[in-house]
């Protein structure tokens, strides 16, 4: 069950003009589930993508590279499967991709290059490409704008709730919409993206533009959380900007374009957070929060380090207390000379914030009674001063408990 | 229950002529069990030890480091608690540490600067210094040269199991003998030494010999293991050199020395591994064996990115060969410019050995049935060729399981 988090009804979701999707059952994996998702453009949108960095990056990652950089102007579909990430597969699981959209292309009048596949599942066994090929036409019949809800249910894995986010924009009196959905919920540590997320946009955004905004999002929203510390071969995060709407951007100076990426950011955050809710056995929703730092850099190694204590998280997920562990892992992240004395730590929770960790000591007005309430709330942040600077970086993750184990003990059962 | 690993029998650990042990129950967190134990060290032997690298290193490092300097020749006893770690207890911690050193001197007619303490437990508590103190008249009165065994035992926390190990090497028909106890099973990623280990010898050592000797054995024993990637805050290891035996080496041509550097090391190899077999709810005895990479840190790297991923450490657990997990690991283990294609990786076990991947896929002889078969062993190495040079690089871990979650999740209740 995610923390505080609902997949938004079906309403909810505004269909962005010149953004058809279509859902298929092909058998990937399991029979009798949607895994097939075609994401249809319509001419002129820009679109544009950040992609995992692991080594072993996944074959459909490689291709979206590949066309981005070959047909930057002419991308006109996404074909999205779930049960099998296509990933650690060779030449033979590139050729597949390439083959998912060569057949796509030819349903929707497009060449090869104008299709961006994208993969997510186990990895290191063959794609079964024939199954997929052969899905295409129904997720074809049913392309339609308002289907965001369904492609939401369509890409889930591990996901107990499909994720989703929609806003509207009104600058100007013209009108932009947002709207977005993401999966994921275990080998979850984005490095540049998240496993897999995609948003579109009516507005028209200049490619040079597009690419910018792409990067600020993912490191604002995407690039902050974590579930696992596990950076995924197939991480993927698109936005599209179909070019349909009212409004128009062509650089940052424009009238508008402070609401309009304000708005996308927050569905990218959205979607990033919505992710971490439903962490794979998730509890609680934990925001390290780290100021203070001298680089940004540095503040992020500090969040990451707590974010990623299999002791910190299992004493959210017991709510104890235990916050030493937490001074733990600030102790070994790699921060050169720190002072350990300069170092404050908060609990916060509920609207309330308790000091307990100051100078070099237990914060001496702290008492355990408000530890104990505190780790009891489902939202926890823990706020660390490091008191050398005047830098600060967040990360969101959540707790580990026995469902984290079970669920990826049983992953391929 | 450790993997493959039973306490020796108190029979079995040599007693080391200049070293005694005694043990009392102080009550430092629990009542009714030995939590205190006194090693007292005859005059004129040397002693060296390693130390974490935690900036928040416990208050009972500093006292040892700092002494360690001071009084290179004179240390003449440890004082281990259990139950507290009295780390994160700023100037409190400092004094309470300091004053069970001249606690321990004053019984012995040693200055404070003769005694190294160390504790172990919970972080950032104050130390129950007055109970400790009560405690040392009984460690006293029961110090003995054949108390390895129960000192094993007292210095425990969350163990199941009490660790040692000792070796009688005859070399040119003198005999020397090496006995070592260590603790820890969570909050296990040492970083110079582990949690507790202590290792006494006999021999005569020069100091900078017992220097260099003890951060070579460290290097190649206790800092080869992680249980859960959190590298603690009170992690110590110690060499004591009695020169109460037959031996007596000053450098590294003196002959005999081979030897009783080969038995220091598989004494700590040994307790280092038990620390493993007994990591907090291990089922599984993991090796990752790391070869042809360009650098001994690139190695290592690799393997503590493979050793610390809880999809990898899960599926251990849960006997599943879903083995591009391996790959992922590698993937963002962050080795620059990794061709996968050159990469391989072998699951072995009960002297069996699977090629699995290789050429940028599965290994096209690789059949499910072997993995499934591998991976219910309870030793398994998974072994890793990076195919860019000659370096290499081992690390032990253990399994992610259900228990561990529980463990940790109930450790102060």
């Amino acid at each position: 069950m995610p923390v505080n988090y609902a997949t938004p009804s079906p309403e909810a979701l505004f269909p962005v003009a010149g953004v058809k999707l279509g859902v298929a059952e092909a058998n990937i994996r399991k029979a009798g589930r949607k895994d097939l998702t075609l994401i249809e453009i319509a001419p002129n949108a820009a679109v544009a993508g950040v992609f995992t960095q692991n080594s072993f990056c996944a074959a459909p990652v490689k291709v979206c590279i590949d066309h981005l950089s070959r047909n930057p102007d002419g991308i006109r579909a996404l074909v999205i499967n779930t049960g099998n990430a296509n990933a650690g597969t060779g030449e033979e699981g590139l050729q597949a991709a390439l083959k998912s959209c060569a057949a796509a292309g030819e349903l929707l009048g497009a060449p090869l290059d104008a299709v961006l596949p994208f993969s997510t599942g186990v990895v290191q066994e063959p794609l079964p490409i024939d199954r997929l090929i052969a899905g295409l036409p129904t997720a074809l019949a049913n392309l339609s704008e308002d289907n965001w809800f369904a492609a939401a249910h369509a890409i889930m894995t591990t996901d107990t709730v499909a994720k989703a986010a929609s806003k509207k924009v009104i600058t100007a009196g013209k009108t932009m919409t947002v709207t977005g959905i993401s999966k994921g919920a275990g080998m979850i540590r984005p490095n540049m993206a998240t496993m897999l997320g995609f948003i579109a946009t009516d507005a028209a955004i200049s490619p040079p533009l597009l690419a910018s905004l792409v990067k600020e999002a993912a490191d604002q929203s995407f690039n902050c959380i974590t579930v696992d510390g596990d950076t995924s071969t197939n991480d993927s995060f698109v936005i599209i900007a179909s070019g349909k709407g009212a409004l128009s951007f062509v650089s940052e100076e424009e009238s508008g374009w402070a609401e309009a990426k304000a708005a996308i950011f927050a569905v990218a955050l959205e979607l990033a957070q919505a992710i971490v809710r439903d962490g794979e056995g998730a509890t609680k929703f934990i925001t390290v929060a780290v100021e203070g730092g001298v680089s940004q850099e540095e503040c992020r190694k500090v969040a990451y380090a707590v974010a990623h204590s299999p002791l910190v998280k299992t004493a959210f997920f017991a709510s104890d207390p235990n916050l030493g562990r937490i001074l733990v892992a600030i102790g070994y992240a790699g921060v050169d000379d720190l002072a350990v004395e300069g170092v404050k730590v908060w609990l916060e929770a509920a609207g309330e914030s308790a000091l307990v960790y100051d100078r070099g000591c237990r914060a001496a007005l702290y008492r355990e009674e408000d530890g104990c309430r505190l780790m009891r709330e489902a939202e926890i942040t823990a706020r660390i001063h490091l008191g050398r600077g005047n830098a600060a970086a967040k990360v969101y993750t959540c707790d580990l408990s026995h469902d984290y184990v079970s669920i990826n003990a049983n992953y391929r059962s």
